[in-house]
């Protein structure tokens, strides 16, 4: 990769404002529009965007017709920002959309979505792990050393928080449903449960995690879990969790959704900042 | 220790409720005196109190004339609880005042303070550790991994700290006076720096969590700091933290005291039945 | 999977050995064959061995003409052995080589590998990093506490050396190609560098691991290490690391294959029965 | 502390040569002699050794009349050694012998232990549990990871190996007879019990490490131990086990006395020369 480049950042949260500080703190040219007042480098107009080495657009890039950009006294149009860029222009956006993709086409854009890098899942498994681990703590009147833990699924998410949790002095049982899964359990020092034998062993955790994309904490687990068990879903939704059961048996549920940018802007920043390196050194840029 | 005894719980926060609740689950019988509309087992009056085999009162005991009683609808006045028990008979208390010990004398009680035990003071460091973490975790943009974190002081709480943080992937540095504490910093796998070398080398820090009782924050140290990055005091007041110049310098500089019962009370209440436990265990009872 | 079952052992380390007698622990009709004088439930003949509802043979099954048995006087042939067995029978092996899968499809029998299972390469992580770490111990003039690690390859192995080594204290850097490997070896709290960037990088390091099965550690490399470094190689031949220009250059290098094995024979057994029970589950038996 | 100051290593083993040569590589003037043909700044005499900052001798110092210099072709006798120094001269030597203690004071000699500085203490309990999990691993058939462990004592060195055999995955028990101790262990993510409840217990466990100086190990405790169960004694003779019962008994024990000299000279001269440094800055040289 080059150094130093020349950046726009356009719209977005906390994190494309700390995402736009960190660029300039690595030398490169940075301008931003529509970041609101705390941004670095802003431009009130969007003339001369097209000379841009990369446009950043925010993570998701749009709502409707509008640009992702909350922190904006007035949203732009997304078309608007599209329109300023040049053909062939390289453009980085979270979550692209089959509306985006269609519109970066029309206008020959380079578009490419950060948002599906495996460097950056991996990354953001960090923060998202750290904030269930927050809300439990907030929740919990009990410490997570020595608490009794069941993390739903061994993915990249459960992966890390088995990490986090072993960490803090937790007891930690993975569920999943490959042998290869179990095994990697065992080898995290955690117990390994099959998904599949749950039901009648719900009783003794003291915090539930889901990771898992799947129905598994339905009535018959809800209705099995000892009273004052906490239970954090973290999978996309529709989630792994019956919320209407959970609250007709008064059990505790909370659904985390895009945690790393709610708890930790900075370092989700760096995340994004990181990919965004990676795709352009992946393209000679 | 013999096996059931006959407990009373007299006043107290969500701790002494959950004390309560644990007593009876290690099958003892237990009376509960001015807890609120939640314990177990209560009681409205003191009849008989006199016949327990420990009367356990709260941490701390009391404030000026009354029992410390904030879930009671009316907190018992102290002397009229002490007023119910029996010559010699054994009355646990937290954190005993010179004048509760002069009424306790002056009854022939016998009185023990539970909250002097060390076992309890390294049982309450994991609660004391998980609240700031968790308190870091509120405040800060970034995540603990990787976050640069300062902790001053090597004393039982820093080494529980230390454990914890590094469980989180933070990079930890111990700032100490001896040279032991600072070979014991290398050991838990943190970076060692004398605490009176620590001017002029803060800037590197995202995290600072002060434990001993020293004003080692001066105003000098807290101009040092870099921008965003939090302090957190753990030592009992007046503490190790200059907050007027904090507030001045606009440096987030927080407080926490009394942690284990704010943030795990469960927790806590299980480190002081384990004490109270020790205590009837060498007293033969 | 039925319980009891009826196994046949049959030749083998004094992993079979201790596979034998950890399936009679667990309750099922064993019968040995070829183990040597210490098996548990030795048979003088194969009498019956079409009984079994499984044989299981040695990792590997044979060595050329012979079935692997170190620990039998005699070894037998392994067409002897598969000739005792019924068309239809189920017989577990590891590295299962051409000439056995064409020996047992001309007897009909249901030959499964345990060895290309992943749960069973996921458990053998465990004592093969051991077992370096072990040579390492043997080796180095220095504690593996603070000791500079760069281990190569970001797979299974490293993974699980990763958390070893950061058990204990080391300084763990991860060389590895793809930018999610390189997010993961940040997770696991070590530095990350690019396999392509290490020339001229290598003299920081007072241990290397190669787990990769590319030829990184070359002449260029070893000249850039510091003196008494060690360097480990557990990729399966032909390896990572030129020992012809090790050798001449003095640096100390070590190829270090099937570890389990040697370093942890009951552990790599208990990994191994999981396997086959898992097969076992798998069938239906 | 002075830089850079005038040294003189005199005797000793291979930590002494690493001692000799970190000192140089600090940047000091080093002599050495007694070192053997290894040596770094070997000197044929003691001539001019009275003009040394600081003269250091071995650990132990002596044997008998003679320096302790296994490495010299023919030691050197301590009196000899004593008398090249000046009255007033700085001579730090390890674990100090009355006699020695009894020749520096008739010589006006400003004779300093630094065997006994706690620092040095800490420190060497790194490489004496990496020497303690090396045998471990070499005696065992089973992985360190998920063997149950029963660490008695909870000292300096009972609080590394906790740390270190949990970061390689073992199951550790800790048997204590302090409150406060037993507290630690639970912290640590131990289990806790009793030093004097632990007869009739023993059964559980792969592997004990003794680090209590007291006869806790006897034939009772031994008898209980389940067949292949591996004992390290790691407490100063006359340790912490009845070694002749335990080969009655077809025990394997093994008494492991300085390990941090054997297993990671580089690493425990080092230490010593941190202690070096800290006792020259205590008295200001």
């Amino acid at each position: 990769m080059r150094q130093p480049l020349h950046f726009w950042v356009v719209g977005g949260d906390p994190r494309c404002l700390a995402l736009a500080q960190a660029l300039v703190g690595d030398g490169h040219t940075v301008h931003t529009y529509a970041l609101g007042p705390k941004a670095v480098c802003p431009s009130n107009t969007l003339n001369s965007i097209d000379n841009a080495d990369c446009v950043i657009l925010p993570l998701p890039a749009h709502s409707g017709e509008l640009l992702n950009a909350p922190l904006a006294s007035e949203p732009p149009v997304l078309e608007h920002v599209l329109d300023a860029l040049a053909p062939g222009q390289l453009c980085c956006a979270g979550r692209v959309s089959p509306e985006l993709e269609r519109a970066a086409q029309a206008r020959r854009l380079r578009l490419i979505d950060y948002f599906v890098r495996e460097e950056l899942a991996v990354a953001n498994a960090v923060p998202t792990g750290e904030g269930a681990i927050q809300i439990a703590m907030e929740e919990l009147p009990i410490t997570l050393h020595g608490a009794r833990v069941l993390l739903i699924g061994a993915g990249r998410l459960s992966r890390v928080l088995a990490q986090q949790l072993r960490g803090l002095g937790s007891k930690v049982t993975v569920a999943a449903r490959r042998f290869s899964d179990l095994a990697w359990a065992e080898v995290w020092g955690c117990t390994a449960e099959r998904t599949d034998e749950l039901r009648g062993w719900m009783c003794s955790y003291d915090l539930v995690i889901n990771t898992a994309p799947a129905l598994l904490m339905g009535r018959e687990e809800l209705e099995d879990l000892k009273p004052g068990c906490l239970v954090i879903d973290l999978a996309s939704a529709p989630g792994g969790v019956d919320f209407a059961a959970a609250e007709e048996l008064g059990v505790k549920a909370i659904q985390a959704l895009s945690l790393p940018g709610k708890v930790a802007p900075v370092t989700a920043a760096l995340a994004i900042k990181a990919a965004i390196y990676n795709i352009l050194t992946e393209l000679g840029v």
